[in-house]
């Protein structure tokens, strides 16, 4: 088999909030899904590597956000492409924390929900939560953006520790103009209008926020 | 917390072969996500009650089919709202059975693979099997089914054995014309052009195969 066909599955997207301590931080996932309704109940798959996994492993509780068409590809790249170890990933982030300390992401969101952990599965890479829904906001707003609408019309890209993660070949654009690629998070500059060097320098990557100095000219 | 948020979580559609000794048979379901890619696994929730669950509990074996968007409602029709326990869903399906036993459907779905089952989370209704896939097609074709437009395309509903389920009140059609429903299924026969009594009498069901008298007028 080619394993591109499992990128024929389809996902939302969705910011996952923890708490560690005092400290809050949150990461992105694409792998929410329902999987009973009585209670609420729903799974969660986060690569072993994300410090958000272990936060949830250590206090069992978390949330949800559905990101919406609206959420800036920014907010994705602010809590996707880097750690929370080490960094204040929500502070450039909207947000609200919830009176279990754990944050709620507010940039244009459609809804969110609390959660606590049931039980968890291991693979050798990512751990499965499966957590009843707690807590959750009154009503949803808004388009719920999918993994495809993020590929396709944001042109984000799966980070490495995604479970839908896979090595793509970048190719040079064929229709002659030239295209770089972001090497924090892989997204893809190639308007044809603008080319890259005659953006500002203070230009970052709207995926990430990576400075210009992190693009590299693909072939 | 209003339920009806968990609705922002997006899905796609999904085909659950599986067989039974020598009797092969399928079930459909839109809770199927990668939770690992070293190697890939994925996670797929179905209700104690389907035949499929007892089944791939059985013989640790299952395919997914990914059914695209010129896949027919009928298939879904014959899939999912019906058990095969005592009837042979597949005998109106396109389909192919693999060395392995089990079958994948043939109706213009995206691509399909075979899973081998690790390890699963019960819940009070539903089973959450983690599963390797071990093997699959070379390509995948077509535009994937989501459960949204399985909603507003195909004017599906949920089964009520789903993990997304949730009981809906059905409203008559605001703009004047009268709706009628398929009591087997859910489904909501309010075309303004061709009213109900007006469809010929061997009309059937477009979802679940059900006949015009399985139909009953809304309020």
């Amino acid at each position: 088999m080619n394993d591109v066909i499992l990128n024929s599955l389809s996902y939302g997207m969705y910011a996952i909030g923890v708490k560690d301590g005092e400290k809050k931080s949150a990461c992105i996932a694409n792998t929410v899904i329902q999987v009973a309704n009585t209670p609420n109940i729903i799974a969660v798959s986060l690569n072993h590597d994300n410090y958000s996994c272990r936060c949830i492993q250590r206090n069992g509780l978390f949330t949800v956000s559905v990101l919406s068409e609206d959420t800036s590809g920014a907010v994705i790249g602010a809590l996707g492409f880097s750690s929370g170890r080490d960094t204040d990933k929500l502070k450039n982030v909207r947000h609200r924390v919830l009176a279990e300390g754990i944050p709620v992401i507010k940039e244009n969101t459609c809804c969110w929900f609390l959660c606590r952990v049931l039980t968890s599965s291991e693979t050798a890479t990512h751990t499965v939560f499966l957590a009843e829904v707690i807590a959750g906001s009154e009503k949803a707003v808004g388009k719920p953006m999918t993994y495809e609408y993020y590929h396709r019309v944001i042109k984000g890209r799966a980070p490495k520790n995604a479970p839908t993660y896979r090595e793509e070949k970048q190719t040079a654009q064929e229709q002659g103009g030239e295209s770089w690629i972001c090497t924090v998070c892989g997204y893809v500059y190639s308007d044809p209008f603008v080319p890259f060097e005659e953006l500002p320098d203070d230009w970052v990557c709207p995926i990430c926020g990576a400075p210009k100095s992190a693009f590299k000219r693909q072939q």
